[in-house]
């Protein structure tokens, strides 16, 4: 029986930890104010359920909503989902083999994974109804008070997991295969980038930290070994992710879009290849609303831009030329600016770019999600990068351009504490070792400070408010429960209060910290040490987090990391430029102590250089690359030849057979003939007005020996000069 | 009768201009001292031709040579050899609907083109005998007396040819698809790119005649156009290429590689994917090889390079410094030099690159001529664009660093005059015009003489030859033919004579083009109206070319212009360097007739910012392109989705209409159930021993009936506030 479980996608029975078969967990709210719409709709999403074939149950939730649980009825249901969304991806051209035509057998031959059960289960309950669906939307329309449909952990193998990877240093393919199997491909792509970038890490960190020992900041050896290694990292997983799709059997799956449910059409037409009907919103419109991304963006980059820029030079007006009283506390204001409003300003402008996102109206929701992403890096981009740009490119090599602006702060703190003495204020001097400071804040304090409130935080949170729920019901619905029941209730009412995972904001920590080190390590090229460190707790952090943080995902199918890819490349690129232009700057200021010379063509032609380089590396490892063939492309081109060749014998053997036996006509003919009477025969055939001339043509040698015979003789005649 | 020619790939019978049905005439010579040899040889050959299903008939050719003509024994002989080769290109993915099972009516479906004949017969004869061929390989070992083996003009459609383009302004698709039909695919793609190229042409040539009336030489604005017209027409051209690919149904076709008769492997192992035995030559060893290419590069920059430093100096010296005697004869004399020189320079290295191609031993056909062609061009890149180099960046801007080498020239002729007093010579000074002059040169004059020199030449050379055999046979052989075959075999013997024509070097030629417009037309903005010009002749004399000066080639098929594209692309982003390089030195040296000062910023920001707005300029056009499906991927899209539906229907029909009677357990439970009563039930069965767990968690509430009365209880506690 527990063979039969695993085809279907059922974990083993796991006694008290298991979850009794339940596929979902619809979180049901019940306002007080509301109750009777909501148990109208309370016996519409069960009838809605049912009606597409799934089990339902209630139980009590927490204080004012319900908890109904749901499976699939029947095993058989199941395979015929799997089945026709196995033929839907081979038809796209998804899969290249074709499932087998029986279904029993084509789930024997590839059983059912936890995800692909959970994927089509979440399908079928959210599809709208002409697609087969039940239509139910979390929290829109008539479907208001579901507050959340979502998958119960698999505690087993959640613990397993985190028991196996605590104790390996070096995660293999067989552990990304198991995230995929349960959370799905999207999860185990982000788990595949990281594991990935964390083992190229060793490189730029042994060599950073080498040239750390030996030769400093803005070393120009570490400059092009971080250059290439970043063109080498992004070559490498454009390939290694195109090859993964194939080991997952999900390549091209992005192309399969999931259409968006908030998209507003003009108007339908027919599409030209496959004849359904498709749903039309004039480009132009959308165009006119994507150049707002304009202004957009130079909104981002006045605000962030004009915050970094000011509250540095007050921090180094404070720390660096102030000299008066306070200054052990004033110190502070800075930072403490700083931490206010950035979050407050990137809310405000991520609030504007999801409206300007929704306005943009996509059809799809990979689209959406990409345009969204857009937009989320150029923010981030800002807050991020903004004040390691302005110590690079302004402080370090142009601090004094920065005077009007301490002047400036002078001044103000003259008025604002309105004395008469000038300030007691020292003389300014640029410091390299200032970035040297960010990029330890950045790759330390902030790493730690972000691993606590990724992971630690949240789960206090939780805990917190759990205790709080327990206390507030008194422990009333409890009571209610079935003993043999309530372990596993306490556990779901655990995980509806749960926050929802968002792999995006993971990867974007990541696409960050890859700019980081590409944009500015050479600065500080210990940079690439404390990341490896951190990407190691990272990715066991993660995990954690999914497992008691969050709330089991969506089992997503996804073929890449999407969006995140473009902008991995665009950072690895600029790394090039930033890296030569930083080396060229701060490194001319530092020669003996006193400023050296720096040329505008000094600046240009290491940039030039360095972005040369930079093609060139690109232009080289993608040429050495593409002479390997991956083991994913292999299988491919394997599985495409021996389907082929497996049609070909089906379907057309006969021929294949037929053509070994081929008559050879003319062979046979082997009667003495001279060529006076065959061509005296031609010529009669022709009076007699047998034969076009071609068979004339072809009639007057008959045959192999005729030519032969007539060709002896011609040569006879050419060498004895007759001709 | 006539329509079932046309089926399998032969034109309609055409009388006296006819080719009586002849697929290949192989020209074998008979040497007078080696006719024993000669003969033996032949007899094997007319065996060989046999063999694999050829009539053969022999006639005398020109002094001490037969022809040997032949053509497929049957049309069933042909239609398997057809379907075979179809199966192959859609096993290897070429092709992606399968030809239909059955042979004639896959026939039918698609008749076979005369270049598919002939493609598939040429084949036949030169494939080795364990591929099913006859293994004759022209010219090389038991096959040496072979001289040539060609398929026959087809007059009737080569007049038809001229005839129709030379009263035709503009080219459309159906003429490309004609020459696809009668010369295959290789000979259709150069003049679809010609086409194309001739087409685009027509916005440079309009802009730059505006800008050569308005701005002159040297302006940014058309700096500025060239460079987005070539990144467009470059982009367009890989679309259009492959667009045209799928529409002729060659896409991936460069894929099928036929091996090179003279590779020479290390040792045998077996393809990881089909099984099939492949040879290998260890890749380090070419490598190594391949490294001497180093060398060889330095080697044409050194000696070509030089001489065009040299003679330009002279020629400077000469026009524009001396002043003295003969100065209208010495004139002539760096012409001279270059004209004598180049070409027995770049034969020598051209004969050098042939034999380092051939060491580096490519196993396959298109590797070979890949890189062949790679070498090709640069040496072509060398001798076309050194002396424009030359002017635009040493003489123009920096004029003045020539006065060592005039002095050279100087004291050197003085030595040989032997005169004591000083030459006469006139204040040096730099010259903007030369460029142009220089340009002038290479679009028109060059262009005139090339034209010349490709097409009138060969056919007054090959016209003469003629006469000459004519004279010396003293008629003797056509005495001989029968007076029905006299005019055939004439022309025959005509077509033997010819030059093979060889479409690498037209591509060579274009894209050569392609780089004078690119890299330096900034200076001389006319440059295109007379490439527009050219190529309107071009297009018709190339055509002119293969019917009345070259064999007809072997129909080779090809799936894009190959290398050359490569080279395009290198051209392309190279000209938004040197344009923008140019606009810089020789506009800044032009200023007032003042030399006016030129920093390396200058240049370096120039470039800088020429290349990225190249780099964006792509990005953006390929982004744009991408949003629009070309007619050639929808087509193969459709086909794609077709095949699959189609295989769908055949194979598993029956799951799909299945999928529409769920049968939906737990609704038809309408019985009235108590909570209270279930769980007892369960209880009970639990003590019983009946049922799992799980089996008592679903079975609490049987149906759908039964959810939603408890559900309903729920709701009633909870809002009563009893829960």
């Amino acid at each position: 029986m527990s063979s039969l479980r695993g085809l279907y996608g059922k974990g083993e029975d796991q006694g008290i930890e298991g979850n009794f078969g339940v596929d979902y967990v619809i979180h049901y709210r019940i306002p007080p104010k509301e109750k009777e719409k909501a148990e109208a709709a309370f016996v519409q999403l069960i009838e809605a359920l049912t009606n597409i074939g799934l089990t339902t149950a209630v139980r009590c939730g927490d204080k004012d909503s319900l908890l109904v649980f749901t499976r699939l009825a029947s095993n058989d249901l199941l395979a015929r989902q799997v089945y026709s969304s196995r033929l839907q991806d081979w038809l796209q051209g998804v899969r290249i083999k074709a499932p087998a035509s029986d279904v029993t057998q084509a789930i024997k031959d590839e059983p059912v994974t936890e995800a692909e059960r959970l994927r089509l289960v979440y399908l079928l309950i959210t599809e709208s109804r002409n697609e087969g669906g039940a239509g139910i939307t979390q929290g829109q329309g008539q479907w208001k008070y579901v507050e959340a449909i979502f998958p119960l952990h698999n505690n087993a193998f959640n613990k397993e997991w985190l028991h196996k990877w605590s104790k390996k240093y070096i995660l293999d393919q067989s552990d990304l295969d198991d995230i995929r199997d349960k959370f799905g491909e999207g999860v185990a792509f982000y788990f595949a980038f990281l594991k990935d970038y964390f083992r190229f890490q060793i490189f730029p960190a042994v060599v950073g930290f080498s040239c750390w020992m030996l030769m400093g900041q803005f070393s120009t050896f570490y400059a092009i070994c971080s250059c290439l290694w970043s063109v080498v990292f992004f070559e490498y997983w454009k390939r290694k992710e195109a090859d993964l799709s194939i080991t997952w059997g999900v390549r091209g799956v992005s192309k399969i879009q999931h259409p968006r449910a908030e998209f507003q059409w003009d108007f339908e037409a027919e599409d030209a290849v496959t004849g359904e009907p498709i749903k039309i919103y004039a480009p132009i419109k959308r165009l006119q609303t994507q150049l707002l991304q304009i202004p957009f963006a130079v909104a981002c980059i006045v605000v962030l831009g004009g915050l970094v820029a000011t509250v540095n030079s007050l921090e180094i007006f404070i720390n660096e030329v102030y000299a008066g009283p306070g200054k052990a506390y004033l110190g502070f204001l800075p930072s403490i600016l700083l931490a206010t409003l950035t979050p407050t300003f990137s809310t405000i402008l991520m609030s504007a770019a999801k409206k300007l996102t929704d306005k943009e109206n996509y059809d799809t929701m990979d689209a959406h999600h990409a345009a969204l992403v857009q937009k989320q890096f150029v923010l981030n981009f800002m807050t991020s990068y903004m004040a390691l740009t302005f110590t690079a490119f302004v402080y370090i090599p142009f601090g004094s351009i920065l005077q009007p602006f301490l002047n400036f702060w002078g001044k103000t703190a003259q008025t604002l504490t309105m004395s008469e003495v000038p300030l007691t204020t020292r003389q300014f001097e640029s410091n390299p070792q200032r970035i040297a400071n960010q990029m330890y804040y950045t790759t330390v304090t902030a790493q730690i400070i972000n691993t606590l409130t990724e992971v630690v935080v949240p789960y206090i949170k939780h805990k917190a408010t759990v205790k709080a729920k327990e206390l507030s019901s008194n422990g009333a619905v409890k009571s209610n429960d079935q003993p043999e029941e309530a372990e596993f209730l306490k556990r779901v009412r655990n995980q509806t209060g749960l926050e929802v995972y968002d792999v995006t904001a993971d990867y974007r920590e990541m696409v960050m910290q890859f700019g980081y080190l590409s944009l500015f390590s050479v600065s500080w090229p210990l940079t690439a040490c404390f990341f490896l460190l951190n990407n190691w707790i990272e990715l066991r952090s993660d995990a954690l987090k999914i497992v008691i943080g969050c709330r089991r995902p969506i089992p997503w199918r996804a073929d890449s990391i999407g969006p995140w890819l473009t902008a991995l490349g665009f950072l690895s690129w600029l790394g090039s430029v930033t890296s030569a232009a930083i080396v060229y700057l701060c490194s001319a200021d530092k020669q003996d102590g006193t400023v050296s010379y720096i040329t505008a063509g000094g600046v240009l032609l290491s940039i030039l250089l360095a972005e040369h380089l930079y093609f060139a590396a690109q232009l080289t490892v993608r040429f050495v690359m593409g002479k390997v063939e991956s083991p994913g492309l292999q299988r491919e081109r394997k599985e495409r030849f021996q389907m082929r060749k497996k049609l070909l014998e089906e379907t057309v053997g006969h021929v294949a057979s037929e053509k070994a036996t081929v008559e050879v006509p003319g062979v046979e003919k082997t009667e003495q003939i001279t060529r006076q009477t065959l061509e005296e025969e031609a010529r009669l055939a022709s009076i007699h007005g047998h034969g076009s001339p071609e068979e004339l043509f072809w009639q007057r040698q008959r045959g192999m020996q005729d030519t032969i015979l007539v060709g002896r003789k011609l040569i006879a005649e050419q060498s004895s000069g007759k001709a």
